[in-house]
């Protein structure tokens, strides 16, 4: 798989590349933006989306990044989950947070499956 | 799929269920677990790891509830997407809130498989 | 979503709609099989695999129709779920045998995630 | 991802650990353990749990365990994949048991996928 | 679950639902829009997203329509199937055609579990 | 996990690696097949199969493989992502139909999740 550094980086690349090192104060993409940039318009569309979607809110940045967690380890991405539980770590995320965090996921893993295994009808009035 | 109802129930899910609508102060039990009561040592091990998981401790109720949802969702429970929204807004989860934490799953599951269908490999120190 | 009925049916569904119910001494065909009819060359080869894998062998039907439930619920495939679990009750798995797989699923999928999301290196050796 | 070695783990940890240890007749625990005694309160918890469901009942310990490969498997847990192979084997299942449940495993899942792509709808009575 | 209508719609959702019909040629949004419209912010980024991805480049729409048929056939998304299937169609997807897509749908289904179960190693120079 | 080569093969299984290699013009099989022949009713059966499906037909070659490669990059397998996308290659997919691919596979995901998270009803008529 290759990955675009940004010496190596077409200009309009090096225009995500910038923003996403602004945005974040960090001095270097991570790797998931490096593979992403095999195409461009995907790249930026991308990184716009996930920009707005992760702005404060309604809900905060650390509970944004926790859900972000939770929904891509329910998902088995290994990447993501890599990625996304030192993302909540540096926002703030404490190890009490991070195992109760894993005892819902747990928990949640559990009882979706016996939900579906068993079919149990939707409750009246949800 | 049978549901066993409180009248109809043995005494061991009877314990249950009255523990259940004990502690989230509720004149019936869900759906879900009139099902699970088909296998009493699941019903009650099941409510049991629940109540314990789900006991306030260094993250709030509120937030534990979103990330139940947000593990269900992604893990495409329809029963438990269902259930867990509801609870998750009589804990106060607004319109902005669930707004905000479908915008965060579709993000989630979209680079999710970007992720995974480029293969990127894990930023060194992860 | 068109179902194929027998009497609707062209002469090479009819020929595997008629091993079905002779192979498994039934007097019509489950809906997966009228929804299937739709593309013939995938429902004789569907059938005729489906017939091989489940063949007595080095496990017996009980077992493999339990894994096969297994893989369907943990694949969270309704259909797929009711069909086998009804398939498994004709081949003799009791109420207690059901609440067993049950809670083995459930286990299985708790701890599923717990490793994915701690991403446990495979141990030594395996 | 840190795994937690008995020499360094809290008493707390150390208790699971030996009953672990006592109930398996191994020398030492499995990653899985190693790492999910980050949170204490979910290593007991998930410990407890996964003892009194795999205990012989009404399904025998192999059939159990090739129950939680095949939903490991198909939730496509690599860690749970590779160690669930390894105790159903150290509890009899042979050469041919296993290329047969990978068989029922393969035709799971084209028949799960098959029944969801047509949406063919439950059979009555079921 | 809330679905907005036109006439109910805030004029945020109005300039997409109008956008949506105007580019589609449609009467009326699909269902999926009208649920997203209790997030106007997230209906604007997603429909803009979609319009943008599936205009016509180096694949056409109907290749670009079976392929997201089949990558939301693959995550078990009843909804998506059913009205990806209806716009592969409507974009020239024939009985045949469709009959291979499962074909190939259900094939992948088997050999993605079995390569996961195997935990097959990745070739070299892939 | 055992990988047999075809100087260790049964005949049985030596069988099929010739018509797999004669089939495609390789000089080897891929390691899928490898894995596969530790069961070789599953190789012979599995690889009959693929080459049905696989054969020209109301789809292109390409078509079909870049079909196999979003069902598998949905389903998150890794080894079959990377061997499919480069048979997708091999049969002419270049790296801006990748890229669309990706776009698709990533778009796909957000609205699979977001469809499911709000429980869409079916569309009138599909």
């Amino acid at each position: 798989m290759a990955l675009v550094e940004y010496a190596d980086a077409a200009p309009e690349v090096r225009v995500v590349f910038d923003d996403i090192k602004a945005t974040r104060g960090v001095a270097d993409v991570n790797n998931f933006w490096k593979a992403l940039a095999v195409h461009p318009p995907t790249l930026k569309r991308t990184w716009e989306s996930l920009k707005q979607v992760m702005a404060p809110g309604a809900l905060d940045p650390l509970t944004k990044e926790m859900l972000y967690l939770a929904a891509s380890a329910a998902a088995g991405c290994a990447y993501c989950t890599a990625s996304h539980t030192a993302a909540a770590r540096a926002k703030g995320m404490t190890d009490a947070m991070h195992g109760e965090l894993l005892a819902v996921l747990g928990m949640a893993a559990e009882t979706n499956r016996l939900a579906e295994a068993l079919r149990v009808p939707i409750d009246q009035g949800l």
